[in-house]
Parts: structure tokens; C-alpha cells; sequence
């Protein structure tokens, strides 16, 4: 095996060292069965355990009862925007939606796609989507409010989820899920394409409240209704069994190795804390969020010129630092810190980005 | 690593070993990125070339031009039977289905949930969907006409497709998909789940003719219309990275170790005729599909009794042949026999099959 990276992408993005060596070492024989577990049906007592092993330890790690469902559906967050206004829309209400950028306005769209009465009750959209928006009303009549917790592109985050009074809450939290406790409560749907923080690409995991399931329609695809899923533990079909077994296995890391979600939320901190430091203190870097704002997970930054950020990517690439490049629609750099990115590496980052500084400044 | 087994399951069912081990090999450092294949962005390089590798192959081995787009969507067959529908009925024509069982007769569910002009103009029902039908009329009005040409649970297979004219086929080939060459011209679109012949669950292979693109009305969810993938490679939100990354290497094999559809079609036949051989010269076994319409990938058999068939299948088990049971909603006994399940495992199975009839028979 070759050396490995320090790995910044912004998703598909890093995943434990461990997991990954469990997975190499019973790629060809899945605890003693002889087979792969890519070969192993999804109607036999090892799949049972793994999406059972998933779906309890996603319930502990969050502090959730049985009023909630966890459901595994392919498609990513992105069928989750057309699949959230079909099942969750009531009839002759509107649907209220917060605009924090890119991911947001895609929600928006497809909820306007199917002729929904969409309401976009707040957006930063004024400021470059570069702070969380504050000081907006919730009048209590919407199906629900939806709003991108963690917003990848723009490196911005909610400190505190926003109030709705009796609307459920709707997130989609792809790219924070499962790096701080959360309150599940006011939340009547949480989705998160698992490639960020809990596993690799090629699923979404969403968890609705059982109330919600009340409100499914009539006459929608079989395929598009969360109750396909929710009557079935996600085994209507053929799910994708090799990333529910990633995600099983990331999320015993997360509890066994990690502590669960206060022990990881306080290393992700300190790992943010250690790059904007930096930031602030340096005349060089200057950051795009603003403070308040800031995400833990993906640290987004300037420096001087574009010639020099493409330097800044090339050398950095060159020690072993990798995926450090901004988005292709917005530029500039970007770090990501997802869970699986470990102390050490930002700390190497770090030297690097204060070495770049002193040489190229 | 343990002993690994004769896999004979329905899907996810067996995958070829140099596969896995090359998988393994790289687990946790693909090509020398120092990042596992699930850790990298699909916007880099590498995943380029897995996708692109992934396409040019399958066209290569289909014998498909550039008047065919090959697309991979996540939600497997299921969420095809209505996207289908969704995407390629004209309007004020009807949509013709033929049912040859469990699978085709959800395709034609999803079709009449969506308020469509459904005819199925032909159907094996009368008995027990355990032969294919002939001699039923195309009369040229319907917007496509779709078939199941592998029929997993009662192990039938359509021998030649139906002839429809102008008519587009419209196939989920699921469980015989790169079994053997076929002519892609009749065909408007085919649909495969991955995890039966060219990969793990988790992401359905689309492959649509370049007109059918024209028949896709406004107005449609993003997520859910075949132009979205289409025109953006399959890359317009994050695809299940490590499967198709999976399936290019198993269309690797296929092509290089194997030799193509024509040698993989002479080793299946082989395959198939060694069971169904056994099973015609023994009054113990018998097959449940009409001889002419037998599977080459799903070998259905019935023992004297279902105590027996118990037996049998535990038997087998302890002996290193595993996935023996036949579909819960059917009952008895089926050896699925995909590309990847290897002449040797179909040899052993065989002599077991021999061995058990002698001893309890």
C-alpha cells in the first residue's frame, strides 16, 4: 500500500482508516460466509444484522425513541427535494423554505417544479448566501420549514436550528449529519446523503417522524413514498447493501472509537478552531463566511490572487494534502473537516498553510 | 480468509473473484491516490475514467453506437418501472406490457398508478407465469412495449424478444443483462438492477436510445427524468461511486478475462445444460418452467416434497452451496447461475445434486 493522504474533499470525502481496513479484510469472506458482502442477500440474517446494527446505533447516537423512522433510499439528497414536497405537503398550506445557498435553492426549485405554494421566508442570498439568516417570522401555517443545515459550498453553518412553533422541521443535513448532538424533536424529517459524514456515496439516510407518515397522499409511485420504506426497514427492494454495511461500520467507529456525538463534536471544534485561528490571525488568508456563521465542517477561504490559490492547491497536493480546491461555481479554497478527518491531519494543514504564508507573503 | 463458498443466490449474488481481490487489493489506496476509490471526488480524474471506462465498455459489449446513452441512476428496476411511465408514454397512446411475472406484473402497477392507457397484450398467468407467451399481436399504437426477459423467480427467459415493429422495446434485463449478444436496435431503453450479473446493489444501469430523450415531457422532477443523467453523464448529483466503480471492473473481466458476450453465452449455455440435464434424467427433480421457456440463469426445481427440499437446501449448506432456496413467495428450490458463477461451482452443485438423490431417492 502506498502512503496515504491528508484527504480535504468536500464529499465523496474521507472515512475512518479503520473502517476501511475492516472492510479490506472481509471484502472476500463476510464474518465466515464465504462471500462478499456485496454478494450476500438482503433477505438473510447477516443483512438483517447490518441494516439493524445501522439503524439502532443511528437511533442511540441521536437519542431517538421509536417515534422516529430511519430509512436507507438511493438518490441522494437530491431525490430527497422532489420526495420531501410529494409526501410532506398538506393540502391547501403552504410550504416555507430558508435559502442558504446552492443545495437550498435546489430544494426550493423542485418544490416549485410540482406547483407547491413555496414561501422562501428567509435567504442570504443578498450577502453572497455568506451568513445564516436571523430575525425571520414563522406565522404557523406551513406543511413545513425546510432548511440546509451545513451548507458545503459557502462554508456556512446554523449555530442554533431555527424555531417553527408547531411546523416541522425539515433538514437537510448531509453535510453536518451525525458531527454534534442535535434535539430531534421539533424535526418532522432529517436527510443526509451519507458521503460527507457517515459512509461513501450512493444513499441517503433520512429519518421521519412517525406523524409525518400520516400525510403521504394517495397515488404516488411506490418508490417515492417514504412508507415503501418505513414499512419495510428500507427492504421493499434491494437496498444498497455495501454502503448500509459502510455506514454501519462508521457509525460503530463513531460510538465505540469516538465517544459518540458530544466526544465528536468537541474534536470537530477543535479542528475548525485550529484553521479560522490561523485564518484570523494571518493578513494572508482571509475567509468568506461570515464569523457568526462559520461552518465546523467545511472551512472556506481566500487568499490574495487566483494565481496564488492555484499555487496554494498545486504545493499542498504535492505534501500529501489534497482536495483543498473551492467549489467550481464559487473559486477561492476550501477545507473540509468532516468527522473522519482526523486532528492530525488538520494540524498538517495547518504548518502547511502557515509555511505557504511566510514563503509566498 | 475462510473458505469461500458455491454462491447460487438470486442477487446480490456471486461476483468474480479476481474482481473482489483486485477491490481489496486497493481498498485503501486506489491507483496511487493515497484515498480509497469511496474517499474520491467524483469530480476528479479518477473517477472519470471509472465512468467513462464503465460506459465505453458496456457499449463495446453490446455493440452499441452513439445513438445510445448508458446511464447509471440509483433506486434499482423499481424506481425504473415508474420513471419509465414518467418518461417515454406519448400522450393519447397507450402503453403495452407483457407479463410474465412477479416483476413485470410491479412494472405494470407503477404504470396504472400514474393513471396510464396500460394494455398487456399478453401474460402467462394462466399458468403460473411458468412459460413465455407467443403468437400475441403488436398493433403498432403504443408508445413502447415492455418485457421482462429474464424472469428470476419462476426461472423463464425469453429465448428471442418479441417482435414490435416500429414499436420501441422497453426491457428490464435485470438477471440476464451481458449474459449473451443481443441487438440493440429494437430497443428504446434497458433497464438492469447491478446486482445480479455486473455488480453489487445500489445503482440500476439505464441504457436509452438518443430519441426516446424527445419524448420527455416538461415538468417532470429533476431526479426522476432521464435527460438529467443523460446530459450530465450520470454526474448531476453524486452517483453510488463504489458500485459503478465495482461494475467497471466486473465488465473488465467480462471483456478480458472471459472474451466478451459471445464466449460468456457458451459458458452459460454449458452451465445451464449441465443442471437442466440432470434434472431431465431424474425422476426425483423436476424442472417447474415449460422446457422452451427455461432461464440459463435461474434453474427453478421442485423435490418429491418439501421436507425433502428442506433438506436439500441444508444439506447443500453444510456442503459449501449456498442460495439454494427458491423465492419465499414460491417455494422449492433455485440455483441462479449469473455470469460470475463459475462451471466448477455448477459441476459441484451437480455431483451434490446427484449424490443427495441417490441417498434419499
Amino acid at each position: 500500500m502506498g502512503k496515504r493522504i491528508h484527504n480535504f474533499s468536500a464529499g465523496p470525502a474521507a472515512l475512518p482508516l479503520p473502517v476501511l481496513e475492516e472492510i479490506r479484510d472481509e471484502l472476500l469472506d463476510y464474518k465466515g460466509a464465504g462471500m462478499s458482502i456485496m454478494e450476500i442477500s438482503h433477505r438473510s440474517k447477516y443483512f438483517d444484522d447490518v441494516i439493524n446494527g445501522a439503524v439502532d446505533r443511528t437511533k442511540k447516537l441521536l437519542g431517538m425513541g421509536d417515534d422516529f423512522h430511519v430509512l436507507f433510499i438511493q438518490g441522494g439528497a437530491s431525490l430527497q427535494f422532489c420526495m420531501v414536497p410529494m409526501n410532506l405537503a398538506l393540502e391547501g398550506r403552504p410550504v416555507d423554505y430558508i435559502n442558504t445557498g446552492t443545495w437550498s435553492t435546489k430544494a426550493i426549485k423542485e418544490a416549485q417544479i410540482q406547483g407547491r405554494d413555496v414561501r422562501i421566508i428567509a435567504s442570504s442570498e443578498d450577502r453572497d448566501f455568506s451568513y445564516i439568516p436571523r430575525g425571520f417570522q414563522v406565522d404557523g401555517e406551513a406543511s413545513y420549514l425546510h432548511f440546509t443545515s451545513n451548507n458545503t459550498i459557502k462554508g456556512t453553518q446554523w449555530p442554533e436550528f431555527p424555531e417553527a412553533g408547531d411546523v416541522p422541521l425539515v433538514c437537510d443535513m448531509s453535510s453536518d449529519f451525525m458531527s454534534r448532538p442535535i434535539d430531534p424533536r421539533p424535526f418532522g424529517l432529517i436527510y443526509a446523503g451519507a458521503q460527507k459524514n457517515i459512509g461513501p456515496s450512493g444513499c441517503a439516510m433520512v429519518i421521519i417522524r412517525r406523524d409525518m407518515l400520516d400525510r403521504i397522499p394517495e397515488g404516488l409511485p411506490t418508490m417515492l413514498k417514504y412508507s415503501t420504506f418505513s414499512e419495510k426497514n428500507s427492504l421493499y427492494n434491494t437496498p444498497s447493501c455495501f454502503v448500509i454495511y459502510v455506514i454501519g461500520l462508521v457509525l460503530k467507529w463513531l460510538e465505540e472509537e469516538i465517544g459518540g456525538l458530544e466526544a465528536m463534536e468537541t474534536i470537530n471544534r477543535e479542528k475548525a478552531r485550529i484553521l479560522y485561528d490561523l485564518i484570523d490571525g494571518s493578513g494572508f488568508y482571509r475567509g468568506t463566511a461570515e464569523k457568526a456563521s462559520r461552518s465546523l465542517m467545511n472551512v472556506t477561504f481566500r487568499l490574495p490572487n487566483e494565481d496564488l490559490e492555484d499555487r496554494f492547491v498545486g504545493e499542498a497536493a504535492k505534501k500529501g494534502l489534497g482536495g483543498l480546491k473551492g467549489h467550481r461555481s464559487v473559486g477561492g479554497c476550501r477545507a473540509s473537516i468532516y468527522n473522519a478527518t482526523t486532528l492530525e491531519s488538520v494540524r498538517a494543514l495547518a504548518d502547511f498553510m502557515s509555511h505557504f504564508e511566510k514563503t509566498q507573503g
